[in-house]
């Protein structure tokens, strides 16, 4: 799944990952993500924002990865 | 960090909690966890939804805590 979601996604910790996706690609992500994970066993949350307009993101301590400019 | 996250927030997985919050709590939230973690080595990525207007919530596989309404 961490594999996968690196394709598409910048990872950001642990188990979180973050970027802008085309609406395209976000479809064969998650049609892939459902081919992978257990669906009884896994979760895999997404938060989808459709503009950064009205959100932000707080660092408290370590950057570890990412692409701070997202938001 | 995590005791601390269930006095403001939702777990919903892993290291990841959600909720609404007033902005006088949020302020009083991040100011224990800067007292709580070690700046130098944990790190804590706060997304701040102004709206949930522009942003949706998708779950895949098993929806483990939170509370769903929230997106």
């Amino acid at each position: 799944m961490l594999k996968k979601s690196r394709q598409y996604l910048y990872w950001v910790q642990n188990s979180v990952f973050e970027g802008e996706i085309s609406e395209a690609k976000y479809k064969k992500y998650v049609t892939e993500l459902k081919k992978i994970i257990n669906l009884e066993e896994d979760s895999v949350i997404i938060y989808n924002l459709r503009t950064s307009k009205y959100s932000s993101r707080e660092v408290i301590g370590l950057e570890k990865g990412g692409q701070s400019n997202i938001l």
